[in-house]
């Protein structure tokens, strides 16, 4: 088993001197914190998830939540998690002092919650779910709504949830057909299903607060008619005690992985008797909920960020340790009268260790950044910075999501075959990180959905105006990079990659313009993957621009070799993954069209 | 759940057109048979597939095969597979007649293992290892080892195996400890562990006979000093009746997949009792088994391709009937008032769609292709025929072994992603194909193995006379091709990468002159995945070709639609996964070298 999870230098080097956390601190918001303070934080953290979370992680996975008379049985761990976390303010901290909150920077948050995942990504999302549901009401509900339930759910005594999914509507959210019918009361009456609702119902909180999406009665057709309510599984009555809300756990799902993490189904006024509470104002409901989704797309992304870490880890740690076959001599043969040497000594294993850590690392410089635009937007008083950083973040976002969870899996599956046969079995880690990350591509709007968030509306925003401020900033940290001989041509390489993404849209866009989308989007999954090679590729450069500045400068936060190290992975990175950016442009810019419908049957 | 796992249709197609079975059928040793009577046996054997294997695929997962009371309790289907299957002529099928076979070809031998893997993939391991047990002592051992062990096995009253791994000597055999020590009685006293024992006990057979590599007493070091054994779990006595053999099965790992299929650690001689036979000479052990090995490397390929096939057939069964979302109209919007389509509808899951058929099919001929190449080299009178055969065979083998096993698991992964997130759940059968196929890449020599073993042994191999055939088949594909108007472009194509590939060696081959071997095959694995893509696109344009003759001449042995789709799938693996080769090339070609370990500490 391996024993550790994650590299805390490398975290506290991107945050510190990559990404400058400090002068993200100098807004007003964040006056009561400084970087030992964070710090101190950050440490706690991890401390508590090596006593609490790490040792549980095999076990959770051995024993999934399950439905058992009416509720859903967790792991005993998910109370730690919700109290001890409460206590320690793992679910209040990033919220304003005004609700409860600790207003620590988001970059700060977003590292203390990867420490968690990669500790145990089974648990984190209880805690995370509650905070964004909370978040939902803080900024969108009533005073009323606000003090009968956010006090509970940031102390962690309360679960929350956000209930989108339906049978018959997954990916399509136009096609919720949850219904809302007023009363004159005040409040509504719920009916519905929603499925794969995570944290959905378990046995350690006294309430489960769910921020439902359902259509009022007589709503228009599609997204415009969708309405947010929070509907608690308990209902609070005058007295202050709780009664039963007619919330109840059809089934929990049993899935291939996370198993300890329950995503349950959920019936909404079985009896008749659901209540719940609008939340702001009617049919805004998914505008409210896509206001808190960038908070969200950033969360996913870096769950399998921290599983790719934590992968890269344990097979580190393997190949440290594993004596198996012997160096090639220059007669192309081996010695057998030699010692067995250690499997980190064989190329092709450097190789798919140096995948692992340069995927791995680059996942998290990206969220990390990402998280770094949202505290801009939400602590900035310069509306300039605050407009760059919105759109920023906005043509990211997509990538933030998508990059950790297709190319962490696939760093995953790398380190697995690090083990060789050991890899498959139970008893290495390995296979566990290689199903929980699994499920990340299809959280939250699967890649196919983000590919066309990105290509279909991220790129053509504001025309292409977020897309021009990504590559002014990829372009400052080329001239950056060019100073420095040993990087020039690394810089070199990304800027002729730029070039070749402005031909690539241009080519694209000769579709959108004579109005078929559909083959404008058809490739937009590849078009996500060149992007986010191109986008992983400039914070490798960043990353190695920062580490020679220090060598250069002899800057003694880390060592020669920690600089060196970066400096070798951007290089890995650029040598083995940039290129695949060639091989994506010929084909997106391949005029035949063979993924739309047509009349011809090609699936026989 | 998916009710089909298998295209009957193309894998005859692929059998009797594009792989020419009755031009095989014309040698001797296979003059009992005809078209008419295999296709009658493979009709037999899906119809035992489809009643006694796929019905119990779930099950199988869901109860894995453990260790109990010093034996290996496993599914009851196991007892089906053995001795329906032994019945039957699964197990003997391909033997000689003298050996109490059947003399069917290779190919249709490949073929109907081939609907058994793809109907429930924990199952015909059992036989085929048995199969692989029997002919090692059929090739090698004497009459009388032949007479005691061989009837037994292939009617599937004995299993066998074949005992490789010890837990210090995974993929290096040349450090196999297990000892064996000559008594006078003719047979050797067994002493060693050896562990990831497919098939090694379990309670339906009577006895297991294992083919144990060990190593004699004052044998040479490395490699040329292992032997190898017939050692039974229980020996024969002179009445014989069967007598204990000391082989203890010590555990069962537990795995991600593949959990039906046990996988044990077993001791011998623990009490000093464990009696073996030397097969054949002395020292000739691995020799003799590596004499195997292409068969064993080719029956991997099929496993792997037969999932990437049942996994497509599950895929498409779901896109066909899932409703969900929206076509774009021409205005780049979606209209909510009108019905849901299918998702097979939607271009993005059609590429995924296209994508597992393209690899799935790709897979599958390629196996066929080395069956049949095993064919002629063990029935053709021809001896130039045969040379070419046996060439082609060799530089094929470690393709064979991986193609199918890397990208099929990527295929099944995109399958998976087709059914968002019911994908991840245990309901849906996606998830248990993609935990079963992982092991594929690992099996019977890892991708690292047979990367070394391509471009380390198989490319130089007779001055690179093995490369130069295949180079010479393509061409020859391509001439064919460039005669249809339509296939002419992708003959172009392919031919073009065939000078890539040509550039890509020229400049790896640098290295190796200089006697810098780690170097040259540093990035044996991208080199894999280089040329398995130009082999992949080379059999999709020879089935286009084929498909379009059939057109062409008004062959109405399948429907016009068929061919046409064959056409389809051949554009798209040019368009999606042949571009690939360009970025490999780059990667390849670059003189960079990042892997090679030196002094400077790169995993900081």
């Amino acid at each position: 088993m391996a024993s550790t999870y994650i590299d805390m230098e490398t975290l506290k080097f991107l945050l510190h001197k990559v990404h400058d956390l400090e002068s993200v601190l100098k807004n007003d918001r964040f006056e009561d914190h400084d970087k030992e303070s964070l710090d101190m934080f950050l440490d706690s953290v991890k401390e508590f998830s090596d006593r609490e979370l790490f040792p549980y992680f095999k076990e959770m996975d051995e024993t999934p939540a399950h439905h058992k008379d009416g509720t859903v049985i967790v792991h005993k761990q998910v109370d730690v998690m919700m109290k001890k976390g409460g206590e320690m303010g793992l679910i209040a901290a990033p919220f304003d002092y005004e609700a409860g909150g600790l207003q620590i920077p988001f970059m700060v948050h977003t590292a203390a919650t990867y420490i968690q995942d990669a500790a145990n990504n089974h648990l984190p999302g209880y805690a995370g779910l509650t905070q964004g549901a909370a978040e939902l009401i803080v900024h969108f509900a009533n005073k009323e709504l606000n003090d009968a339930y956010v006090p509970n759910m940031l102390s962690g005594q309360w679960g929350g949830t956000m209930c989108l999914t339906e049978p018959q509507a997954g990916s399509s959210l136009s096609d919720i057909v949850t219904k809302a019918t007023p009363t004159d009361d005040g409040h509504y009456k719920l009916n519905g299903q929603k499925i794969f609702i995570s944290g959905g119902d378990y046995q350690y909180v006294e309430n489960v607060v769910h921020l439902v999406l359902a259509r009022i009665e007589g709503a228009p057709a599609g997204t415009k008619g969708i309405s947010l309510f929070v509907v608690p599984k308990h209902r609070i009555k005058e007295n202050g005690d709780l009664e039963f809300n007619d919330v109840t756990t059809v089934a929990d799902f049993q899935k291939m992985g996370q198993k300890g993490y329950c995503t349950t189904h959920l019936g909404f006024g079985d009896a008749d008797d659901c209540k719940g509470w609008l939340v702001g104002e009617a049919n805004q409901g998914l505008k409210y909920m896509f206001m808190m989704m960038n908070g969200a797309r950033i969360g996913v992304g870096r769950g399998a960020a921290a599983i790719a870490m934590a992968a890269y880890q344990a097979s580190l740690q393997y190949a440290n340790e594993r004596p198996q076959g012997r160096k090639l001599q220059s007669s192309g043969k081996k010695n057998p009268e030699e010692g067995q040497s250690l499997i980190i000594e064989h190329p092709d294993v450097r190789r798919m260790l140096l995948l692992q850590k340069s995927i791995a690392e680059g996942s998290i410089s990206l969220i990390l950044l990402a998280s770094r635009y949202q505290d801009i937007l939400e602590s900035s008083k310069d509306e300039e910075e605050k407009k760059k950083a919105k759109l920023l973040l906005e043509i990211l976002i997509p990538m933030v999501k998508t990059f950790p969870s297709e190319a962490g899996a696939q760093s995953v599956n790398t380190g697995l075959q690090v083990l060789g046969g050991y890899g498959f079995c139970e008893d290495f880690i390995l296979q566990q990180y290689y199903r929980d990350i699994r499920i990340f591509s299809i959280y939250e709007g699967t890649t196919g959905i983000q590919s066309q968030d990105l290509l279909g509306r991220k790129v053509p925003m504001e025309n292409g105006k977020a897309l021009q401020l990504l590559s002014s900033e990829i372009m400052e940290t080329i001239g950056k990079a060019s100073n420095h001989n040993d990087l020039a041509p690394y810089a070199k390489k990304l800027g002729g990659k730029l070039k070749l993404a402005q031909e690539v849209i241009g080519s694209l866009m000769q579709y959108a313009q004579k109005g078929n989308y559909e083959r404008y989007l058809a490739d937009a999954n590849l078009f996500m993957e060149f992007l986010s090679h191109i986008t992983i590729s400039w914070l490798w450069l960043d990353m190695a621009t920062h580490a020679k500045v220090s060598l250069v400068s002899g800057d003694k936060t880390h060592s020669e070799e920690f600089y060196e190290s970066k400096i070798h992975a951007m290089k890995f990175y650029f040598k083995y993954e940039l290129t695949k950016t060639t091989s994506l442009a010929e084909t997106l810019m391949d005029s035949e069209t063979l993924t739309v419908k047509t009349d011809q049957e090609v699936f026989i």
